[in-house]
């Protein structure tokens, strides 16, 4: 990597010094970075609230943009996204590196073989006890947003619709709550939270029903009395098998014979240490798929317009958490 | 018990035989058997479908009624049983015996002590992976009005209303699905089902908002293909506490010297055998608590107007799957 | 069952009451039976000196027969049974029940689907620490012609040959033991064993070449030290996929989407018991598909052929294990 | 160490500046290197096929030996290098170091105590799932004459021959295959193989009868459908009491007190990384021990005539592999 | 068994009915019983109030006597009993019967082989959570002299000073709480007790030392906020080895081959089912053994003065409880 | 830190370099570092031997002092160090860091609350298998004053006290132990001790009881043949709940709605490397509580009575290991 930027100078010249090749230069604005005709690939990285006109501008510019996700605090914006990448001809993508976690990549070789069949019934999980993110400006609505909803259950959302393959919502109903923000024993993972700051909500759910009938719900908090969590899973029930990645691991269940049975693969590969220049942190994954579709010309990974109904079903939960009624989605939007 | 019923004369003798007193008379019948003075209570078991006239009946010819559950195939049945009973002034009780399992009385009582503080999301779980009822008339809507929702679904519900001690729902959204019924290999725990008999749903899901905003959501089956089945259990998450009743044990969750803990208390007692004249299925607490009240004149613990409820919330479940909109609840139905 | 026949009168009494129906006949000779032409079906239960002479009687006789395992002491014995069928048309079968177990049933048909493609290793497996028989004639070489190996592994050979479908030995070699027979302080599962009494081996080991070049190994003991234990199991091995059913359960194991996998069938279905008319013990549907196959005149499950082989390679084991050399096979023999 | 010799010079050099002394030397010619008086100890590491000419070679130039197992790739070559050690007065060892873990030690132990009484049925198990080693020249027969059977095998039937004490093999069959070699989606541990370059068997199995009539069976494979792996393990069986490793822990198991027992040593001792001073990894117990044998001119642990038995068990193997046919061992050879 | 006495009568005659012979005559008074010459042997079972007449009265009578355990309230008592046998010369026992459980046997064929060596430290464990016997006269002080230290702690220091073979006490302090019996909410095994019955300690506690040196502590509970209980079990510590009965399992410890170990030996035998004529229970051992020591006129298993120690060691907690100072033994008494 | 010193000058140096501020000063003789008036706090890391004549020096040279646990070797010698604190107005302080970790926070939280109620029976546990420390002067009498007691059960029986928050002993018996001291293969964590060398003992057992009438007993060993063992742990039950830290948890018992139930606090918190900032280690958070005690001028954690009497109270067991007899307390030594 060759530039780095960053509003507070001492950030840009660290990120240069740790992640740069040594002639790494820095910047403090943003804009600066983009006239530099030698970068082909930005990355952004940046709170929500700056997601769209940072990628629009640097698409606008001739580079390819990989943004982390969410792809916008607004659908709006993300849709502003989309079609700056549609009208510059460059690719755009966006950061949901858990669909290269070894459970994700599993699972969704079981669905693109057909193994599961019709999902129609889907559980997308991003549940905390309490592990609310303290550092940053996470719970800072106007910077992010919102919270849990739109920082973690955007991951367990996208892999559920990844793995459907169903991008059409028809119906939409959420609710969200602020009930633990305000608590001062917190037990937290990242040590207690200041209720003053504490501004976007601790837990939301919703409900989802798909054209083609299938339901998904969603289960995201930060903070929640509940023994069982899971960060970034999902349950899947189609009519030919099921899956899930509930507690660190996948199981498939179908029948068979007769029986009632669970496939378990094993997704710890102690041995990989052996072997040299293997890459296998879905970090990197993510990374090198990137780098070959910018190559080889192809579809990146997570396509823009996916992200983009991702973040368009989490803005209705939020709509529908605030009017107490239902979503419907237009096609026409 | 003094006396019994069955349209089939066989069933009736043989119940007679089983469970009555050796005087036991027997009927095929049920408005002969009203016309006995010596009956003061009536334990209404058939199909769904005769829940709601025979209890009116019974009701009228002045027998305080125990149903079993659910209340009735729709809410205007049922509702004409509630206002029989107001009317007729006799007791009227429905057979939600899952509520006196040591795993609900427990939670129960942590609930009633305020332990867990404001309840503002739950689960109603009822979910099995294999288990279609194959006998008696469980697979035919005609006479059940319903599968696993009206049939399973009724006792998680009836739990987590009793727990929140909430009966204002506001807003409702359904959905049925019919996916594995008309599958053959089916390694069913009951043997195979007939798959030309099978007019009901195998699933179906609800999100219910309450009034005061807490949100219940609804999972049951009798075939799903999913690894964790649970047949009438719960998870509620309050403000100070959270308690579930999974994999058939209870546990309490919450923060206490700045720590996440987790109570569970020790519900099987092997030492019970020794101890006479102890009575401790659910079954036998709900027929006790049933005679008590009748016998004190106090309420039963299952009021009629809490079970009505509950079929109007499944009603609602079943019109939403329909109609693909919510239903919104009003005072005055 | 309608007679009964034991060389002890007060055996055969007793079996008649327990077993048969309300006019059940009983004789202390076999060949009495076998005069009465009302029966058209013999089971035999004797040791195994007289499987041979009793079942080719009966099949003159005019009866089908099914023979406890192993079908007799000597291949020369089986082969005259076997022969006796075909010459009088009758139907032999021999008394492999485990094949009926839910463990088995489940791994066969993941073998007749081809799941495991080439099954090129297996292993044979009837292990116990100390559970000699001290009952009956067990230790007795020559009423039973033989210890663990005679009487338990021709279970697990039997299944592992069903399993390949390959009844087509080359070479064996084996060796047996009576290293324990002697010792005194047993810790026996069914009492002290009289080491007087303790005639034949207490151990049996073989290694088999099949014509295709596979190789099977047999292990059997009825009191060895060895921690773990497994009665009747095997280990299948093949190019596309494994099985076993050691510890009480099955696992199939093979690769997919690039990970090492296993599959679980859950074998235990408790509800079974609402069932009604439902037949599930491996003995009670032995004997319900031996009925059909002389019903309907189609090949019994246990072909006399088959357990022919198996008497014939474990004769190869005791031969193999006397003489310090291998056994070859001829296909004249 | 003082002296380094690779045939490429890169590594020799880079193995010099990592393992030796400051002023270590390095070569690329063996036979210089043995030319240095002031060397009196020689480490062979080398792939299998230079193993006998390079040990014959330093042992002639007056150098004590240590060779990397297997002793070599065959029993002719093996042979000639103990004759070499013999005629020099050399000592000679072979790099057996599993004989060194706790395990292997804790049995030994009890072995020699007489313990387990006499052996007469054990297991020498190398069994791996998917871990073929893909680096290195592991796959090539000219270099190493085998795949798992040389690789492996030889550490489990080493450790077995020793804790049995026991050198005279009477007759061995085996047989190899090569059924996954060819295969592509590999799931192996060390990245997928070229099955072109694959040149060995996958799995071996071998049944060696001893003179005293002791049976060992030997199985070992690189890749193999099959559930339950253990990498360099054995179970023994004696008249008095049992062992095993499986599953990287030891159990003795016995009967006393009328009881079956089973006896767990402790092998994880925590705290010994307080304790300076102590070796404890199985390679430097085996260092420490090679060199203590050179200083007070002792046996060495691993005697030249063990491994070579070893070496000419499994040579016998391979032959049976290919002949079809048993090997009996004549004395004289 | 031919007769039966019980101060109420119905209780005599429905004991005869059930245990008895066909012609087992019934008493209320016990001095009736003792005058029927055709009685050989006494098994005295009521409350520990009267052990001690009715026993004596019996051997006066040229009864062999068994008495249940404690022997009797006071040592007092205890010393006349024991010496009324001396002086009849008729057999006393008491019934220790846990001696006889597997778990026992096999830890005293432990200590008996010397295997432990010098037991220097040991724990008699009988402690409950919530387990106070609400039937019969267990809370009451009058009849049964104590609580648990006399009821329960009775059988685990009988069992300690078995396995020490040692019955030579030296000093002894104690303490006895009533903490838990005013208690309400119990949540006891047997139900509720009544506070104002419970007039026995609810916990005792002890410290032992033995003329050798040796040191005992006694825990012993009905009721106690504690989670792990153990009712009749016992630790054993000495020179060699150590053995425990805690968690329904015996372990026994040592250090052999430098490495810490633990034997666990098989205690349940599943196939014993299968065994004609054994008898298993401690119950049946005990009566079996008894009934062999009058027969062969030996020594019975629980000899009187072990019994005698036994209480006399409990009246010493009991007494130490009461004058805070510790009780030294003059072997003058 | 600032200044270190050690009687051996090579390891004040080391340890000035390794803990020091880059300018921290050495010394090898203790009176001069007390003459430093830069220097405000000492903290004394010293063998039992020097603890008191070091700290009384430091406080008259007008130092804050930490010494590290046990208080001293004495009564005699502890009690005159505070006296030294008393007269000079200093701060003293005993490093008893287990008070610090998360298990026993926790508890104390509980105690402090007085969730347990009146604490009546406790246990200071330290007990190890075979983990006797063999560096330094441990196994020194002379230096240490003794064994395990002084070295481990100091550890526990503070915790114990702190908990019940009950400092006021009345009466002590005990008795201590070297049986295994001798013995030679030790299988000891930290490699074999030397026999002549060890002068201490090898276990030690206690009782007390306190004033108000509840009873400690103390459980301590480096070495002793027992399978449980737990390094520095306690149970505690009082009247209204217990609790304890076995096994490395905490775990908390009561009875609520009629059940015996079990809290667990989670005291594993993955999530705190990402927080910043955060001391969480016992040795941290200890010498935070001290140098704000210093600061602020209020108690430290740690008040020297407190060590005081857990020092006299060890005395008190070593005592009366001696007499052979109780040690009662008498307020005005």
């Amino acid at each position: 990597m060759v530039a780095f930027c960053d509003i507070i100078e001492e950030r840009a010249v660290k990120a240069a010094q740790t992640f740069g090749t040594p002639d790494a230069k820095y910047y403090t604005d943003y804009k600066e970075l983009l006239k530099d005709d030698s970068i082909d690939i930005v990355h952004v990285c940046t709170p929500n609230r700056s997601h769209s006109f940072i990628t629009i501008d640097a698409l606008e510019s001739g580079k390819h943009v990989m943004c982390e996700k969410p792809m916008a605090k607004t659908y709006a914006e993300a849709k502003a996204m989309y079609e700056a990448a549609v009208r510059t001809g460059k690719k755009l993508s966006i950061g949901y590196q858990n669909r290269q976690t070894p459970h994700c990549l599993y699972v969704k070789g079981c669905c693109d073989n057909g193994e599961l069949g019709d999902i129609y019934y889907a559980k997308a999980i991003s549940i905390r006890r309490r592990a609310v993110p303290t550092w940053g400006v996470f719970l800072n609505e106007e910077e992010q947003g919102g919270g849990p909803l739109i920082d973690i259950a955007t991951h367990s959302l996208d892999m559920v619709l990844w793995m459907m393959n169903n991008y059409e919502p028809k119906m939409v109903v959420g609710n969200t709550f602020k009930k633990l923000g305000n608590q001062t024993n917190t037990a937290n993972a990242w040590g207690d939270w200041d209720p003053e700051k504490f501004t976007v909500e601790d837990s939301a759910f919703g409900y989802i029903v798909m054209k083609n009938g299938a339901v998904i719900t969603v289960e995201s908090s930060w903070a929640l009395n509940i023994a069982d969590t899971n960060d970034a899973n999902f349950v899947l029930c189609g009519d030919k098998a099921g899956a899930d990645t509930l507690n660190d691991q996948v199981r498939i269940n179908y029948v068979k014979n007769g029986r009632q049975v669970i496939e378990r693969p094993d997704l710890g590969v102690g041995g990989v240490a052996f072997y040299e220049g293997k890459k296998s942190s879905p970090k990197d994954i993510e990374a090198q798929k990137w780098l070959d579709a910018i190559e080889n010309d192809t579809d990146p990974c997570v396509k823009p317009e996916q992200a983009l109904t991702v973040t368009r079903i989490l803005e209705a939960i939020y709509t529908s958490a605030k009017t107490g009624k239902p979503v419907f989605f237009d096609d026409n939007d």
